[in-house]
């Protein structure tokens, strides 16, 4: 206890403690009129009715308290939005001319190449503040805007700082198999060789990443050039994480399958065999249905996953071309709504299974010997989070013991009537 | 210029202006490098380049302004929120079941005739808050979860209230006919002609109301019966509003263009050639795709009627039932992402449009002689809004020329590494 009598804090008067369990159960834990003891940065004891005595005291106002959240899966590091592709998108405008006149992925990558590593940390910045706003307290990011090995080194060396200043915790993943760059022309193969696989061992020398991913799709890379990514990561003291099956089966999910795989993203046209594969191998389904829901395509089969017993997470998948969602409450929203899981199993999906996913089995869970990543909602029960799309449910967000976020409860606004000046 | 020289507010250095124009075309007007002129609460120049000088000047910082939005549907004075009705729904319950089971829209009823007037006032403010953070300004709002004189009467007086207190200018909307409470059994038609009747006639004579309006659905009210709540309505003085073919067609549709509605409300189930009597009678169709989104039912079909020539506004249909989204904007996106409406239009389709189904012709345009009510986005453009579903984009409210909102900027928290307090 510090070293002291009193643990450092107590979160009580909660109206409803919902959290997954600490083992893989589907099941969420729920608790009324319960407390949660904080010791330094752990929780050291959960329970109902009268809470001991701590040196601070959060009195959670009857509302609900759930575990704060894991984005699994982001591209939070870009040079520039895309509407106007969006717009064009809308219109009816194919993807692959626009890629062929030079905007899609290509645009983010000559944007992401003209920032300074200034510029980029800037609006990393102000992505986390609303990632926070919403709830996260750690969330993976990808290289891959970069593609040549001084601009992703400028990437990863934007996350690493970040992560250093902002009280989002940064779990940073290699991508440079994102795309092959135009200086590259068709030659992936010597775009794997020549430029992914050097930095990729340089980066991982360095320490600035922890995970590598590659786009396994048709037109991008073969589950061939995957796989080569993926063996040289693992070489490299890298686990690996793949966008697999997102628009077209092609061997991406068997391949996460067999290379044993952190995680297989996306999925939405992975075959049912290859997915029991997944389960089999252990590998978790990030699933990221705003990608689905911003390009209009079918969801990913989220339902038939949890009942085949797959391990699933969702993650925004937060990027500016095909989904700049980046309220992991909406993809909750999404996950119930739209793909028939459980509300309860969405909170699980952002929770424990998506921190373990990164590699985090030390959260995602309030039980004693987790950290103390707390959400105070504004609500007094856990389904508001998949009832209410859009709403402002994070009031308070407490890590490691320490409340560190507080919503905007000093927005001030003039009465139209009386002319007097409010306070909320 | 109020008795002095110089107009009151420029607002200047405007990234981008995006406006409806004060005609009925869809298009919108786009301009760059622009500032807006307000004196009193109305607009009196908008141009480009170098404004003239006013008494104040708000600086836009490059960002993009539109006008703030009207929200012409929704049902925001309720008891409580019905959560785990949502979660039971979606393992699978049939609303049938529920409402037989005293569930659904009558469990509403109850909470609300449960709740005292300070109570339903309280709440009201926090969802206006929340709304108001979204660019709304006019909000329409509903009665009928009173269903009895004394609970309409204790809505309706609740509405007043907090539209004198709040920003927000709340339009009220009688709907004694939203639905037969238990104590009149099967007896709609006794139900409206002892209750609805002399209770709508009581409500105009007051001046506590502008519109009424009926759910005409087959188990609710017929479209003899809403024939009968529309001819007394405008008997009373007031105009009609209808939830017409939400789930099934019923001839509500039909009927909103023969009694001359100011709007026919959902239409999921419209037939088109309804929908064409609807464009020749000039009665707006009011979407509400937030309803289907979390319904899982399939969108009106909002692209046909644009293409048909009919006037198209978005609401959100907030309520806790059938659609708890509060978020006009996410209902912007659902209306580009799910019913084919270009960004442009979701964006007519909540201001002007909307404004004008309300009978607010006075604003909703960024045009001289209009209201001075804007919003400067947190955004360089306004696709923004509809690209980036969820993000909070409103980074102020002007309303009628004062600046009366303003987004969390003084949120606080501490950074992880070093410990050192931040400000945001």
């Amino acid at each position: 206890m510090s070293g002291e009598e009193m643990p450092d804090l107590v979160v009580h008067n909660i109206g409803q403690l919902a959290t997954a369990s600490p083992d893989g159960e589907w099941n969420l834990q729920l608790s009324k009129d319960g407390y949660v003891i904080i010791d330094g940065e752990m929780i050291v004891e959960v329970g109902e009715g009268e809470p001991p005595a701590a040196r601070d005291a959060l009195d959670a106002g009857g509302r609900a308290v759930v575990p704060a959240f894991s984005d699994p899966h982001t591209h939070a590091v870009f040079g520039a939005w895309r509407a106007q592709e969006f717009d064009l998108r809308l219109r009816g405008a194919d993807y692959k001319n626009i890629l062929a006149g030079g905007g899609g992925i290509l645009e983010t990558v000559a944007a992401t190449r003209a920032k300074s590593a200034d510029e980029l940390a800037s609006s990393l910045h102000e992505h986390l503040d609303v990632m926070l706003s919403c709830g996260v307290l750690t969330c993976e990011v990808k290289s891959g805007y970069g593609l040549d090995r001084e601009h992703e080194l400028k990437m990863l060396e934007v996350v690493s700082r970040v992560d250093s200043e902002h009280p989002v915790e940064l779990i940073p993943t290699f991508m440079g198999a994102h795309a092959v760059p135009p200086e590259w022309g068709d030659d992936a193969d010597g775009f794997i060789r020549e430029m992914v696989l050097p930095l990729m061992d340089e980066v991982a020398g360095r320490g600035l990443v922890e995970y590598a991913d590659v786009f396994c799709e048709p037109g991008v890379f073969t589950a061939d050039q995957s796989r080569t990514v993926l063996r040289a990561a693992r070489e490299a003291g890298l686990q690996g994480r793949i966008h697999a099956d997102e628009m077209e089966p092609s061997g991406g999910t068997q391949l996460a399958a067999d290379m044993n795989c952190a995680s297989a993203d996306h999925l939405l046209a992975a075959p049912e065999e290859e997915l029991r594969g997944l389960r089999d191998a252990g590998v978790t389904a990030v699933l990221l249905p705003g990608t689905a829901f911003m390009l209009q395509k079918p969801y990913a089969q989220a339902r038939w996953m949890i009942d085949a017993g797959l391990t699933v997470a969702l993650g925004t998948d937060f990027n500016p071309g095909s989904c700049p969602i980046i309220d992991i409450k909406l993809i909750m929203a999404l996950g119930a709504t739209q793909m028939s899981m459980t509300p309860a199993e969405t909170l699980v999906a952002v929770t424990r299974n998506a921190a373990r996913s990164l590699g985090r089995t030390d959260r995602g869970v309030i039980a004693p010997g987790f950290r103390g990543d707390l959400l105070v909602l504004e609500a007094p029960d856990y389904l508001h989070l998949v009832y209410r799309p859009g709403a402002p449910l994070v009031r308070q967000v407490i890590q490691g013991g320490r409340p560190i976020y507080e919503r905007g409860v000093d927005v001030t606004y003039a009465y139209r009537t009386t002319g007097e000046e409010g306070e909320r």
